[in-house]
């Protein structure tokens, strides 16, 4: 049962005018699950102290479909996505943005279950929500709920994540298995009835930001393997930094559910999004280390050593189980829509 | 005849799957038009030097119909709504973020068209794009164009626009003329055929920052009227602030054809979107000079004091022309959707 102070049970455009029902929005259902310090929600903007360091900014959007899958919801994705991509970037997560889009007609009742969502994983991961905004469009405009979030993180001066560091004889590590948030929407949204799949949806700074202190020298680049997959993610940083990467089939972690599951549907898991991994790029030297470390903490059990930068001009290579060798685009034509 | 290098001429799903299209996307179309040199648009985060001082956040999803309108458009308003929000905490704007969410099929010349009004409104407020990020959705789960933006700026420590400093005997002034944007965007949806309408659009911090600077200690508070229009911010404020307010129908700035129009449609311009305009509380002893101030402005050349505070415990009163007196209450039941 909503726990929403009123008798209207659904979105209408009337939340979204700026006026009584929007006002009834925020203070009965955000500030209800809402409530940093710093949450300041009829200000035009929220004035928030900020610590010595550089400033590191990030938005996404979310269009997850369905907003509920295993593992996850539109939710839980919106802070963690924007959390990830902070930790990737070496940021402490600070300070986040929720900006909502809603269609007429919306259940409050699911809109409730996504804020606490939202209010749930963010105190979770110790990011502060301090402002955000709430628009309305008529139904059959939007679908159900669109999420944008933007965090702001802070930098340590000693940090450099900067992929000029990257060279020849450097190892990549990813994190765990791949390709599980994105088979375990598209399972949920379709109703293939894939048993056992499951989002990896998670925060992964409290496993990042010790790595970096730890291995400050040594680990030179961090990314998160989202929409894509892991071979897009490899593909840009091959671009970027003008080297060639040589990828192990046998080496990637991928679960057998994952792998079965998209060999039915005809999907290659290296380009599933992926929602609680990252992949880094260390120093050879470090490599048994970093790998000892990241598998003491519950998001790292699975990280394994995935392949290596080798010179060249931005292109990459998977060496297969047979001993063959495919060479990696972005993705291309591979229409996943939606999946985050 | 549309600048984007290819042959697609509509957006597909494939331009929001983090692939070859999206790249193209981002390379061809936004990189020709946003160059700010701490955009880092295939990074996740962008890292960004910060000023002493108080860090200003806010942000705000737009979306307007229809997305072209007498005076501006979804662009414009996306970049000077932040702006404003910005400005009206006292803070100087430095860098934005950019959230699309993109329907299936939109032509590309549309998004050019948005695109470039984004980077010139953004280049005259002179805030830097850093970061931003494109989804796309299915044709009917959108309407063409829907935009975040996310706004971050410094406010010097000198400035305290808390509205706890507001006392009886203050006085309230608006920049210029009311309704002139909520009118002039329904009267475009609806093909209303009224003539002249035009939205009041613009990035008021030029005329704010200074404001501010030369009268520090009289102007006490600032908002910029959007939705819900003038009668929903004072009834904020009041609450706020716990006083009351009274407002002079008279003195209230609204141009003629905003006023005949509001009436034929049977609307409240005291209840129409403003989006170039502020209301300041100022110490009474400092009217006139703010007011010569303001006007020197072409953005504050119809600047007038409209009203005053007064003892009291949240309330607004307007004295009508004919000498009555009405109270106003927050927006209610009026529906006017999508204007921002």
């Amino acid at each position: 049962m909503t726990k929403y102070n009123s008798m209207i049970e659904t979105i209408s455009l009337a939340h979204g005018d700026g006026g009584e029902l929007t006002h009834q929005l925020i203070s009965d259902l955000f500030l209800r699950y809402f409530h940093d310090e710093a949450l300041q929600p009829l200000n035009d903007a929220a004035l928030l102290p900020f610590p010595a360091g550089r400033l590191a900014l990030t938005t996404d959007s979310f269009v997850v479909k369905p907003l509920f899958f295993p593992g996850g919801n539109i939710g839980t994705l919106a802070v963690n996505g924007t959390v990830n991509d902070l930790a990737v970037s070496g940021a402490r997560p600070l300070y986040l943005t929720v900006g909502l889009i809603l269609e007429e007609g919306l259940p409050i009742s699911v809109l409730e279950e996504v804020i606490v969502n939202i209010a749930t994983a963010a105190r979770e991961a110790g990011i502060a929500i301090v402002t955000g905004d709430t628009k309305v469009v008529e139904h059959g405009h939007g679908d159900l709920i669109y999420i944008n979030t933007t965090g702001i993180g802070v930098v340590d001066d000693c940090i450099n994540l900067d992929y000029r560091r990257i060279r020849p004889g450097d190892v990549i590590i990813c994190s765990g298995s791949v390709g599980d948030h994105g088979l375990a929407v598209i399972a949920a949204r379709e109703n293939f009835g894939l048993e056992g799949l499951k989002s990896d949806c998670a925060a992964l700074h409290t496993l990042i930001l010790p790595l970096l202190e730890n291995f400050s020298s040594t680990v030179k680049w961090l990314r998160d393997p989202t929409r894509g997959g892991l071979a897009t993610t490899m593909k840009e940083l091959a671009q970027s930094a003008q080297v060639n990467i040589i990828l192990s089939e046998e080496a990637i972690p991928v679960h057998d559910n994952v792998r079965g599951g998209a060999e039915i549907l005809g999907l290659d898991y290296l380009y599933l999004a992926n929602e609680g991994k990252f992949c880094a790029v260390v120093d050879k030297i470090a490599v048994e280390d970093v790998l000892a470390f990241l598998r003491r903490h519950s998001l790292g059990r699975e990280a394994a050593v995935i392949g290596e930068i080798k010179k060249g001009s931005g292109r990459v290579f998977l060496r297969t189980a047979l001993g063959a060798t495919r060479e990696l685009y972005l993705l291309s034509g591979l229409q996943l829509p939606r999946i985050c």
